[in-house]
């Protein structure tokens, strides 16, 4: 008998019909003798159509009260839930974020989780009643208003419980079978992968991989939570992210890219003609963060000619409006000549730990991506990583050719047992 | 400046456009100066809304589960109304009925009011803001689980956080004009009353009138809260049901009779050939009792021939089933012959504090009624009401008549001054 976390997405519970398969789903564990957490997030589109109410009401809500009105979307899922599995039999209690001891900053709409006090959720486990936690949300130490995490931060919220429940494991369920060597839409031959590390897994969400938000993934390495990313529809193993393990065969040893993630959301911004003086690019980057704008990739080249130079760097394309505002607003005062964007740009990423140890990594890249005839605009590296900035149009190209020369293709049987991009 | 709380029901906020028109009408509440606290119901639908999600899920949902999920539908409806009025200019806190300090009973789906703790409100109002608190719902002060209070209960809301937060009165905003002397879809020469007493207030809730809950009156009585009870859609005075008040002109004295209520849920059932012995009528309303049946008028007929009675009795149409399996179960221990029953009566009261001192009120009601061409079925009385049992289809002609007998016509232009009934 074990203490376990389960967290079910939206999809998962859309509707009264995907609700009761999985309230059996848990009832099973249940039955199998284990203590079960479930975290659970708003049925289907709820969360959607309460702020597209709230738009109707205000161009601009206040946070506060946003966060008010969404977290209604968990607490009635958690609650009917709840009530699926009184129905089958079993005994359910269902806790709102405050409830359960989800202790958060006042940051409303993007709050963080600073402790979980989690007395009522031991006691309703202890007695034998499986717990619905409502995802998502929680309450402000200060204020003791209710806030939200973040989009996506059920997964946190699953996360966070199992760490301070001290559950074996946490399982994410979701509507793909796990996490892939890369996206099975963009390369047929992907392959899940059963086993990846977290600062693998880190890499992969940072870089365009969805089926794990990124703040629960860092979470759980600092908590050391396995996290389980399965299916709600099958009973098939998913993908297990972990401390790094050696595997009886050294298998993880042969695995040089673990696997290839693409990213389609990012723009690319350059500032021309910047004045070649100490503290220019200091200026621009100082004011793109006074306005909130997280850089992803920078390059700058220096122009021979007029002593000048070039600031080129990515960012997300939702933040480019605002980004381009701030340089103007400065544009006088730095005394460049003109910005240019670029939204139809595309970034692909490998990744591996094996690679640390692997000269090469990069020449087998980019010799693949020649070979493509994929041309490459920028670069960037971590210890774990290699990202290249290419057309739009580019990527699928890109993302196969690198699947296929680190062996990832799941025809080739090659050494590689684990590796991997989700979707 | 006064404090003042507003109560706004469901069909007031059905939609962003109707939130939007309620907010202006609180916040120029504010401007005039005063200190506002707004209880507020679901949007339209909500709760039956999601009383049909939860049918979809169990036939039998766990109560407490069942107060999880409706709760959802206040705490929407008062953070939009938040954001509403922070759209106006003017700075709105929402909160739940837990945060307001809103402390009940256990009992899910009927809990009772207990305490109000009101420090946030306080605090909130003291610093400026309008203040929304979620109606319907508070939290159980041994469990600590959410609850609600039952249908239609934000009105007991309002008035219990007025007492609780010493406000100068109550005002709930409805989709009619006031309290009417008779239903206006009966009786068209109905009128507004523009004052009435608590106790009166109480037999007209009790016996039909729909515009205020028999709990809500109840609570304002015991705590001396006037209420003012006004339309949603106009600026125009309601009826405030207050404390007796001696008029100038002494206009109480003259009102003989101050409205004409009438209900059509009840349902008569009797008991046939209940042999004529001590403790068979006892043992009948303990097993009705014991079904949690709630009884309203009551008739026993003794046969001379062969010792056997007649139990006629009122009750809620609904609870009709419930009470004849109830009767079945001991109908061979008592030994009576038969249940029949009829669901086709409607009861017809008149009702004024006049009464007490007035004689030939009941001789008056009933030779109207004669006049008619209505037959009494069943009669009770109570120190300020006479109720009478008669045939559904009676019921209107019924209701004219003890109007218009009584000189609540609104073209009679007599005495009464204030009368009455809900509509």
């Amino acid at each position: 008998m074990a203490r376990v976390v389960q967290k079910f997405g939206g999809s998962s519970v859309a509707d009264a019909e995907s609700i009761k398969r999985v309230a059996r789903r848990i009832v099973a564990t249940r039955n199998d003798g284990h203590e079960v957490c479930v975290v659970i997030s708003a049925m289907g589109d709820t969360t959607d159509d309460l702020l597209d109410l709230a738009k109707q009401i205000s161009p601009n809500p206040p946070g506060r009260e946003l966060d008010m009105l969404l977290t209604a979307g968990e607490r009635m899922s958690a609650a009917l839930l709840a009530m699926a599995i009184h129905d089958q039999g079993a005994t359910a209690v269902s806790y709102t974020g405050s409830q359960a001891g989800v202790i958060t900053t006042a940051a409303h709409g993007n709050a963080r989780i600073i402790d979980i006090t989690p007395g009522r959720i031991e006691k309703s486990l202890t007695q034998g009643d499986i717990v619905i936690v409502a995802g998502f949300q929680g309450v402000a130490q200060d204020t003791k208003d209710v806030t939200t995490l973040g989009r996506g931060a059920s997964d946190t919220t699953a996360v966070a419980l199992a760490a301070a429940l001290g559950a074996a494991y946490c399982e994410i369920y979701t509507d793909v079978d796990g996490v892939f060597t890369a996206d099975p839409r963009l390369v047929p031959s992907a392959r899940r992968i059963p086993h990846i590390c977290y600062e693998e897994m880190l890499e992969l969400a940072a870089n365009g991989a969805k089926v794990l938000h990124l703040r629960c993934v860092e979470y759980a390495r600092r908590e050391h939570v396995p996290v389980h990313v399965r299916s709600s529809f099958s009973d098939q193993p998913g993908t297990w992210v972990a401390d790094v393990t050696e595997e009886p065969g050294g298998t993880m040893e042969a695995a040089l890219i673990t696997g290839v993630a693409h990213d389609l959301s990012e723009a690319k911004i350059t500032v021309v003609g910047v004045p070649d003086q100490v503290g220019k690019a200091a200026r621009v980057f100082n004011a793109l963060g006074e306005a909130d704008i997280n850089i992803d990739m920078i390059v700058q080249n220096a122009s021979v000619s007029d002593a000048t130079t070039a600031i080129t760097f990515t960012l997300p394309d939702a933040d480019r409006p605002t980004a381009i505002e701030a340089l103007r607003a400065i544009q006088a005062e730095i005394g460049f000549q003109d910005i240019i964007y670029n939204d139809q740009i595309g970034k692909v990423s490998v990744i591996g730990v094996g690679m640390r140890s692997h000269p090469g990594v990069t020449a087998r890249f980019f010799t693949a991506l020649a070979e493509a005839g994929v041309n490459i605009g920028m670069i960037a590296t971590s210890e774990i990583r290699i990202s290249v900035v290419v057309d739009e149009a580019d990527v699928p190209a890109a993302v196969r050719a690198a699947h296929t020369a680190f062996g990832l293709d799941s025809e080739s049987g090659e050494a590689v047992v684990y590796a991997g991009t989700g979707r």
